[in-house]
């Protein structure tokens, strides 16, 4: 068990962007959600134009809920496009590379050994996770695990140069552990969570319903325990996402939430370490049900509707330069002083 | 008069780009927006993978109108903004030069000279448009003359190795000029187009509204004439824009819209040259409430919701890395058999 501390955002630092903002070449407010988000940045960092260099992690895993036929791409799949991250064919490679970030891919339990220098092997089950219809997903000490490997990666990513964390996963079958999960911390039916991850028919998602309704009647999660969802209806790549969240929170280092899965690790990382969520920006707004309703719990509003359902982290990477402008704008935008340009 | 001819979209290149976007590492459509852009481009350029590196242009002049009272910034503010731009610390500039587009600012009638080597002076009147609640703005002579101004500077961006363009604006007054073109080819009342613009109060408001009924009544514009619409009620830096769509949509080359102003002036250019319009992508949403009426009138989704209103290109510049992932999208993602992804 570990003890995180997450500090409040900065109130001052916040107050002096606003008035910052205000003396730029430009009418009061009227560039809207980036003054937002730069005011949102200042009290993150402590600082009222801070570096945000991205760099995109990406936590890797395979589900044994699979075996419950919830999922339209076969398991292998896992292990094919963590191949293809690593070697730059996969959105998250080309949109990280796009904006910027290095990428890193984090094997946390995919089913079979994955032979590439770029994927980091940090293995906490070797076949991934049990079958949460049957039995716990994972053991609570490696929940504890997976969410150390996440925590280590945000502070080594940091250490380099970080000054903004996209949060990736992988993982076939981790929409249906997220809906479980969701369903359990809203203490709702499953049904209005349940999408249709990366496709499945009809059949299959009534499927899906059941088998999350089945497990949670099953394990009966305490909703308030990040420990306790993670560990029975939960994911080894959800895990490392949340200690991840966790470790940038605590250096007071931006957040970039992508889509359903994504914003589901944010929770758990929240109970984790209260006011995480204070750190988080929410990139876009997924076609997947269970995110917009993850998202109004949360109190988060999309930075960019593009309707995607890809995952990965690129929702985040796509929606990172509409924060770079934010950014921009305090750090090279002209004052009215400096211009000479008269206020009304 | 010119007259002008615009290419229809290349339908058979948007097919092409349907079927090799299902061919990515994602599951089908799982990029949403994304893919309906790349396979826009594909139909507006004729190429699959088109490249679409962008450029600026934004398209200065004065307004007689502001003798109204209309504005919340001085009359001088056109100047002294167009001296910032050049100088590199307005808006535009520094989105610009985030984005990696070079920025071209034209002078066509701002009501002094602008000693600055960066501003192009194309000046067509010395002292800006007259006062349209009492006369003409400009003559069609002049009109057709800014037209060409902008034109000729499309043709010369994309010479110089454009891909994609960014039109801005600026000219205190401009929203009145705006709302008046607006209301006479919806045939509606200028009260539902009319906005506060760079910031105006409530009696502002409704001298503005005033305005606009009163110089459509005086000059009785025919609603399908752009020479018409501009020379009586419009604005030198609007025809700019207009021409320079159509110098764009002839040469195949993709519009990045941006707010208000720069949406009307694209009704402008699809009268002059029909057909431009399909050259045309909706960059934001802006706070100005005839934005959302002129989009819906061209039948224009915007890509993103940032509750902008700088104008100047802005919203389009920000929002221009959204395309620039579609075009990555289709030029660096990696296919299912490339890669070695199982299909479902």
């Amino acid at each position: 068990m570990l003890t995180f501390s997450v500090p409040p955002l900065h109130h001052e630092k916040m107050a002096e962007a606003r008035e910052y903002i205000d003396s730029l070449t430009k009418p009061p407010g009227s560039l809207g959600r980036l003054e937002e988000l730069a005011i949102h940045l200042a009290g993150m960092t402590g600082n009222v134009q801070p570096d945000i260099q991205p760099a995109s992690l990406v936590f890797c895993a395979d589900h044994g809920i699979v075996e419950e036929n919830v999922s339209a791409s076969p398991q292998e799949v896992t292990y094919e496009m963590a191949m293809n991250m690593a070697e730059g064919g996969a959105g998250i490679s080309i949109f990280s590379k796009m904006i910027g970030a290095p990428l890193s891919v984090y094997d946390l339990g995919i089913m079979r050994p994955v032979p590439h220098n770029k994927v980091i092997n940090k293995k906490i089950r070797e076949k991934g996770t049990a079958n949460f219809l049957k039995e716990r997903a994972m053991t609570e000490e490696e929940a504890w695990l997976a969410i150390k490997v996440g925590y280590d990666a945000a502070k080594q990513a940091i250490k380099e140069g970080a000054g903004c964390l996209i949060l990736g996963e992988l993982g076939i079958g981790n929409t249906t552990a997220s809906s479980a999960i969701s369903a359990a911390i809203l203490d709702i039916d499953p049904e209005a969570v349940v999408g249709r991850g990366s496709g499945i028919d009809d059949q299959q998602l009534i499927r899906k319903i059941e088998v999350c309704r089945e497990a949670l009647a099953f394990h009966k999660p305490q909703k308030n325990d990040a420990i306790d969802l993670l560990s029975k209806v939960g994911g080894l790549d959800m895990a490392g996402m949340a200690g991840a969240m966790v470790g940038a929170a605590e250096m007071r280092i931006p957040i970039l939430l992508d889509g359903f899965i994504c914003t589901v690790a944010a929770c758990m990382a929240d109970l984790l370490a209260p006011g995480s969520v204070d750190y988080m920006i929410l990139s876009h707004s997924s076609v997947e049900p269970g995110h917009k309703i993850i998202a109004d719990y949360l109190h988060k509003q999309p930075l960019v509707q593009l309707d995607l359902r890809l995952g990965e982290g690129t929702g985040a990477a796509v929606s990172y330069p509409i924060i770079k402008a934010a950014n921009v704008m305090v750090k090279e935008m002209a004052t009215f002083s400096g211009a000479k340009v008269s206020q009304k």
